[in-house]
């Protein structure tokens, strides 16, 4: 390991300035006019895949965006172990927002990042953090040190719900066999304090237009006589949560998993201070359903915001408009074991039974995930957790995470294969957010703590 | 009248050309970057006073748009008419539902205006009906039968409030000085009742910004623990309204007049058919403060309507965030005896103490004005009443208006003169909608009425 070491110091700053190129494309995947931005991502993917050694190398098309895929066969009798990863990212909205361009990179020394961070859209989530696999494969080929077969599969639809990556893994399920799949899409819980994520929540996106009058009316000569789309839409969300936060959306709850008190008092012994959490954000005071703790709402329970809004004038000044219709984002956040595709169908239910018959409501549905929870007693997890511990000095906590990977329940259904999902961003790195960054200590650490993965990984296996 | 009658007729064509040229000009007042075109329609309203026989025409600078002013003072003895009008225009969005586009007028022929109407936006509100003023007044002048001393007065900033009128007005009592104001701006029940407005509401114009976590979030990480601040600005505005769609701020009917059962009575028996109403707005059904009937609810009681709402993501597809802000534009519509200085205060304090402490917010108020009532009984009211019979051959209903023209309420204070609403717009004229249209039916009907009032109104002044 001595050897990698030293490769990894010696490559440290052409590692950060191939990861500022990537960073500098912007690869949106949800926005249409960046399409050969995406496109143009996605090969320097299989460029980076083929420098670092990998065979195979392919840009795959799909419906959409293409998938990149790559590996390195070196003995049929090793494990195999699956990379995951996405080369697209997050819109930048709202860009005014941000204090750098965001596909312009700069590292910047932050409180939390006093060795620098890398301030890009996409610099944790998940450029950053998938080129950690390219990086780390690239030290272990260069230093003849790979012990098991690799194979990456790298993707451009994650941000918007994966939609071709089911098929893909259908169609290749043989190409794409595996014994662990590596994903590194989450974070830690601090620097010095190493965690590795154990459940993931679900995910069921919807969208919903309101219409009252069949064009918009001036709202003196109708107004207080018609219906008027935005008051009613904000009526029906208002009434989606109870006085206790609970969603009111019928059945909601129905297959919601108890977590016992034992691993709820494991759960909320994870550090966490309320003060610095809410002057991090920048409240007074936090909101959630009654009886749980902030690590609990965002971790073992369900919940229900909206995305986005609009309707009506939102220009400079004012007009006196009655609009006729009114839209919102709204998305829930799933648990075990609720299902992504019965909620959408109770929610699109309940919507519609919310509506007075002054209205007509449209609901439909953007990409959805199954909750994800990983046990802790596996091969796969105790080989991450012996190789977080080796580089952090610190034995991993098992952390809830809040966020979805949907396609973690589908490796599981469809390549039967577990993830272990060892990322290493921060919640504060603002992903989704202006100013999204990742520290420079988390790259480089992340890069270093892969190949031991992939060491006591083979070992266990072995054994086994 | 007979030659005045001929000179009408020889000259249709023309008024509408000029007109239709008029409406080519995009003076959108809301919008900064028409500025041009609104100054360009003030030097076009300025040429078209001076050639059709004003006098001292200007276009007086203001600290926004300039105001037009013209007159013709033919003795001092006889009565002055101040003609009021603006030749601003509301903003065209959405353009996308236009069926032409909103600055090239087209004439074509409706179900309610068979004879054809003018398509384009202003063509009704309001440069159709203020360019009536100036052409009736054209045919007086050619035809030598001017009865009285007139006045113009044409603003560029209605739409947006009449910011810079009250100063003009103050500035200038002298020059202004008039026995009664004449409006064109309002509507008649159907091109078969002719009407006369007797009351508008007032307005109290607010927007709010709720403001949650400093930043926005990934509702994957935070959502649930967070308030977030779309759902809140929702559950704020779903409780400005009670079960029974009174408005629940503080204080909110304290000034409201009792109108009386007699009142109430004479108002109802003004044609209106439910279905037809809610057919022409393709609702199934209608919406509004319990106990009173569709015409009351827009013309005797206050109201309040959310104009605009926005906040997260809304562009195409779907983002996971949990905003930092939301955003609203409220307004409520104000009868006699509510102020709307006093309203503005207890909005404000009613919304900020409905804020949790988990958010905060901003309130501030754009334009407002007062309720205003016009007697029956006055020699103006009389003198346009025998107009509109005369030339519709049926007597005019009083009605009121759903609308607020604020600045009735200010001409009657700063220059101590009453105003007539003879406006001669349909309510289905699609006003701040798209699809803006007037008849030409209403456009000739107006042209034709005008000189009538200024005939009888002369002759009853001199009788008093």
């Amino acid at each position: 390991m001595k050897e990698l070491k030293s490769y990894l110091e010696t490559n440290k700053q052409r590692f950060l300035d191939e990861l500022l190129d990537l960073l500098r494309i912007p690869s949106v995947s949800a926005d249409p006019k960046y399409k050969n931005d995406v496109r143009r991502m996605a090969k320097a993917t299989a460029d980076h895949l083929r420098q670092a050694g990998a065979e195979h190398v392919e840009i795959h098309e799909t419906a959409g965006h293409p998938i990149v895929y790559g590996d390195k066969m070196i003995d049929p009798k090793a494990p195999t172990v699956l990379v995951y990863g996405h080369y697209d990212v997050q819109p930048a909205d709202p860009v005014n927002l941000w204090d750098s361009p965001p596909f312009e990179p700069v590292v910047k020394k932050t409180k939390l990042h006093p060795q620098g961070a890398i301030f890009a859209r996409g610099a944790c989530d998940d450029k950053g953090q998938f080129f950690m696999h390219v990086k780390a494969f690239e030290a272990m080929i260069k230093t003849a040190q790979l012990p098991c077969n690799v194979k990456f599969m790298i993707e451009g639809e994650e941000e918007v719900g994966s939609k071709n990556l089911e098929k893909f893994c259908r169609e290749n399920k043989k190409k794409l066999t595996c014994d662990v799949v590596l994903i590194s899409d989450t974070s830690v819980i601090a620097n010095d304090t190493p965690s590795l994520t154990v459940g993931l929540r679900g995910l069921c996106y919807m969208e919903v237009e309101v219409t009252g009058p069949n064009k918009d009316l001036h709202s003196g000569v109708y107004g207080g006589a018609v219906a008027n789309p935005v008051n009613v839409l904000c009526s029906m969300i208002a009434s989606l949560h109870d006085a206790k936060r609970r969603v009111t959306v019928a059945g909601f709850y129905d297959g919601v998993e108890k977590v016992s008190g034992k691993e709820r008092k494991m759960m909320n012994g994870a550090p966490y201070d309320e003060k610095t959490y809410m002057k991090d954000l920048g409240v007074s005071d936090l909101m959630g359903e009654k009886g749980y703790t902030t690590i609990e709402r965002t971790g073992i329970r369900p919940t229900l915001d909206v995305n986005g809004i609009w309707g009506g004038y939102i220009g400079e000044g004012a007009k006196t408009v009655l609009p006729s219709k009114a839209f919102a984002k709204i998305s829930m956040r799933l648990v075990p074991d609720q299902d992504p595709k019965k909620i959408e169908k109770l929610f699109q239910k309940h919507f519609e039974n919310l509506a007075p018959k002054s209205v007509k409501v449209k609901v439909s549905a953007h990409h959805g995930g199954y909750p994800v929870v990983v046990p802790t007693n596996s091969v796969e997890y105790k080989a991450a957790e012996k190789a977080m511990e080796t580089s952090y000095g610190k034995k991993p906590l098992p952390q809830r995470g809040g966020g979805s990977i949907p396609i973690v329940a589908m490796f599981d259904q469809v390549l039967n294969a577990k993830s272990v999902l060892m990322g290493f961003g921060l919640d504060s790195d603002d992903i989704h957010s202006p100013n999204e960054h990742y520290g420079l200590f988390n790259y480089y650490k992340g890069i270093a703590t892969i190949p031991l993965f992939y060491r006591f990984y083979s070992e266990m296996k072995k054994k086994k």
